[in-house]
């Protein structure tokens, strides 16, 4: 179905409009493909975006970072590209639409929040649920093998896990809880499966009862009505704000009282076990050989190089280490110019062959059964490369080392840390819009909550033993991108003296930096200490695991400045 | 009326319990303290705090600031001390109240979204308005003497000033908006009065229609029900936060409709027109050659004096200058283990005397027709200085700094900047538990919203022209305390290279920083070029206003480091 034939059927079901969105029921976790149903009616393949339809118009909403992607993928005479700079679709049509309209979306793709929000902000104009299901089905085949996440990977039996999550039912007097993430049902279920190409995540929704007995929901969603049959007059747990209208519905339809609770398993996720930070210490290590061993061969053989195959090759390393799985997302590749693209994946006619005297930001990382991997590189390319390159470069470093060095005290969260990255770029008139760090899973997600590093809603606190990305940027639009990317683990700061105690950053990625890239003389005695004794650490943990070639190469990439 | 009396009239009226509030009805701005119902009732003293009186028992709620001194002020037999780490009371009531109550509380004394709140989160109690007034009036004497700010002064005319006001009520389709917030009616009428101790604003509310007609509330109260009347069946705007729930009970009496609007006052006030801020600047240049001769005078006759004298002899120097109004705090003079009590006033019982070896901190500042100022130096007293509390200065003065000097994007809100100076002592294992900076009036409240720079709520952007506080701080329980606060005002980045455009603090504050209490060591080099260019400035800015010792004296203090 293309928009016109979508749009002409509003009017005969007695509707004005329609809200697509990009999520399936699993509300915005990973989608395959063939299920975004806004890049079937458009063309608009980025990852976020929402589709006002109207039966003569249509509206896609993208962030800034699509603004340029949006314009060039869609039809620009069917479809009004609208760039939302943190104003919710909930607000632009407050102040854009004046006529009173009948609505449609459809309510396993929008959370209880997001619709009472619209009933409370919007009341001029109805919200109506699509019970026709008028786009198709929301997902493709889910046949997808499922597996166990082995005991010795995920440290914690499922067992242990749900004496946790009941526990939580009972004090919090719940007949169940209704876990609608679906990286929280596998991190308790200990179960994955190979349905996304690069999240090893099962997609399924879990219904656990006061005395631990699990109903797994992954793709007969008619039989969560059956199961809930069985709750009536009894009270169920969900989260709100990530759990699709539809359950809510459901359960009204069965006389269920709901009761709002954030998902305490994404907490106890985020914190990892003594096994799991083990795994995910062996995983970077491997990472670490498969990366020095990409930037080793890179050195010697750019040229003639083009963006797609120095990221084939650099997976073809990664993909020899022992437990690897996959990817853990998309390669960036970015070279030059296109480097400056902050959500940038090369394909074939973007893909720039690599040239002397400019950088390329390489951003990429795996999934191994004991660890999920996320690193970025910018390295130099050929030589000389333009100084000003090399002071931006060298002001992200500053901005790296500000927050990786860090001490913060037990319940600062994330967002209270964003600023010591960003204020380093700040002071030579730089920003970066991005986050600046994101939490990460362990064989599961690459981008996990609660915690993050950003400016916004990043209120749960940094945790020990919680892994998170530090990654501050710097894009010069049609010129280069650069971006310094290390994934920490949070621990507590060994100081004895401390009369307050601290938290700190510990690296798990263990890949140089390159120097090449470096203006010393904007490095303070600190900032140069810390890459010392960084680049110190990465050498004594890989030289034993390299041959002689690759020492050789990395003793160069890791003496001291 | 003590408390066993006010507790006694609890169940005659059928209430099991009553929530005092040290507010009257302006919610949160100062109070006389011949107006404070909690201090009346407990003798505690504070500037912060709840009572929860039963027939039998008495809770009371205070911040951590606050929790030795209440325990010192109350009879804790009567009165249970609770300290709040954030919690709030509703929180508290929901997590300790058993039983369903009859709880009171007086309507002027607490605000639409705070009793609303109360009504949502805690539906088990029934929430009375105390109609009877059973704890006596609510202010004292009204009398004090109102007079005009002049527009030499204040730089724009109530004219102006109403015509914004207006622009806003007509552009929300109001037909009045209903001011609540005193220090806002002070800056929309260009009024001032004596009738508080260190703050020159008048007390009243103010009631504005679309077409600029004020109705000011002063003492009368039940002249506003006349004046509502007029408004039936129209729409008035009001800040549900910051206006009491007694006016929503009038204004629903009369059938007028309510549109909750942040008071736009409060933004349009803090940032300063050019007139304020030439005031400004001249006000601090004032109160800098006072500090500069309190502190020369200080090193030379600190012998003898003692916690109250000092203060009473910078009063001196201050009430000298031209422009003079007041005080515009009670002054802060905590010497050695003083010092550590973040609220700390002297008293008589209190008092320290000065002796060698330790830190006075002296946090002052005054009211002048042209500008509010507010510093705190902390102050080497005698000699040799222990070396722990000289670090411990520096390191202040590293947070103070790296503040200080930062850039920051046009839109940043207060809050994202407040870890750049708490990273500086987190390295250290140190930590502060107030605020890093709060915006600052002229001629008006030394605290004034919406911006601040802290950890909680702190989200309103920084812009050009406000002036705000920096001064972090470090509290040695029983030992000392350090704090050094400058007064700065936001400007725009000069540098023209910059691709961001970024704001900066720039010092209005000119007094020297006690070098005797810096260890170099601690600096690297760009902290010691802020320190040395700061007393450069200093130095030029006041030398020709000093006699010679004087001059002599700053000299020394402003020599590079």
């Amino acid at each position: 179905m293309n928009l016109s034939e979508f749009q002409s059927q509003l009017k005969p079901n007695g509707l004005d409009a329609y809200i697509v969105t990009r999520n399936n029921m699993f509300l915005g976790q990973d989608i395959l493909q063939e299920e975004n149903k806004i890049e079937a009616l458009t063309g608009f393949s980025g990852s976020a975006g929402t589709l006002l339809a109207f039966t003569d118009k249509a509206y896609l909403f993208v962030d800034g970072r699509y603004t340029l992607q949006a314009a060039q993928e869609v039809d620009t005479n069917a479809v009004t590209v609208i760039t939302t700079n943190g104003e919710s679709l909930a607000t632009w049509m407050q102040n854009n639409l004046q006529e009173s309209f009948k609505i449609a979306y459809n309510p396993w793709c929008h959370s209880i929040s997001e619709v009472d929000y619209w009933n409370r902000a919007l009341k001029k104009h109805f919200f109506i649920e699509d019970t026709q299901n008028l786009l198709g089905p929301l997902l493709s085949s889910q046949e997808a093998e499922i597996f166990e996440h082995d005991i010795e990977f995920c440290g914690v039996s499922m067992d242990e896990k749900l004496s946790l999550l009941t526990d939580f039912i009972n004090k919090n007097e719940l007949e169940a809880y209704f876990i609608t993430d679906c990286d929280a049902v596998s991190w308790l279920t200990n179960l994955r499966s190979h349905c996304l190409p690069d999240t090893p995540i099962i997609r399924a929704f879990a219904l656990v009862d006061r005395n631990g007995e699990v109903s797994l929901f992954t793709n007969d969603f008619n039989k969560i009505e059956a199961e809930l049959a069985a709750y009536q007059g009894k009270t169920i747990g969900v989260a709100y704000n990530h759990t699709p209208r539809k359950l809510q519905i459901l359960m009204k339809n069965h006389k269920i009282w709901l009761e709002n609770l954030a998902n305490p398993i994404q907490n106890w996720k985020a914190i990892k076990n003594p096994v799991e930070i083990q795994g995910i210490k062996r995983a970077h290590h491997r990472d670490a050989i498969a990366m020095v061993k990409f930037l080793a061969w890179f050195d010697k053989n750019w040229q003639g190089q083009d963006e797609l195959s120095v990221a084939e090759k650099l997976h073809e390393f990664r993909a020899k280490g022992e437990n690897f799985f996959s990817n853990s997302f998309e390669t960036i590749a970015g070279f030059a110019s296109n480097g400056a693209i902050v959500h940038y994946r090369p394909q074939a006619k973007t893909n720039k062959k690599l040239e002397t005297k400019s950088v390329l930001l390489i951003d990429s990382g795996a999934q191994y059964y004991d660890g999920t991997t996320d690193i970025t590189r910018t390295i130099a390319v050929g030589s000389p490369i333009p100084q000003e390159m090399i002071d931006s470069f060298t002001q992200v470093l500053k901005a790296h080392i500000a927050l990786a060095s860090a001490y913060f005290p037990l319940g600062t969260p994330g967002g209270a840390l964003d600023s010591l990255a960003r204020a380093q770029l700040w002071q030579f008139g730089k920003v970066y819009n991005h986050g600046t760090g994101h939490g990460v899973g362990c064989f599961s997600n690459v981008h996990e909550g609660p915690q993050s590093i950003s400016s916004r809603s990043s209120a749960a606190p940094l945790q020990e033993n919680m892994i998170n990305s530090i990654e501050p940027g710097y894009y010069k639009e049609g010129h280069y991108g650069i971006r310094i990317e290390n994934l920490v683990r949070i621990i507590k700061a060994p100081q004895s003296d401390f009369e307050t105690p601290m938290l700190k950053f510990e690296p798990l990625t263990l890949v140089p930096i390159d120097k090449r890239l470096i203006n010393k003389y904007l490095l303070n005695k600190r900032e140069t200490g810390w890459l010392n004794d960084y680049h110190h650490l990465v050498y004594e943990s890989l030289a034993d695991d390299l041959d002689k070639e690759h020492q050789n190469w990395l003793k160069e990439a890791c003496s001291p400045l």
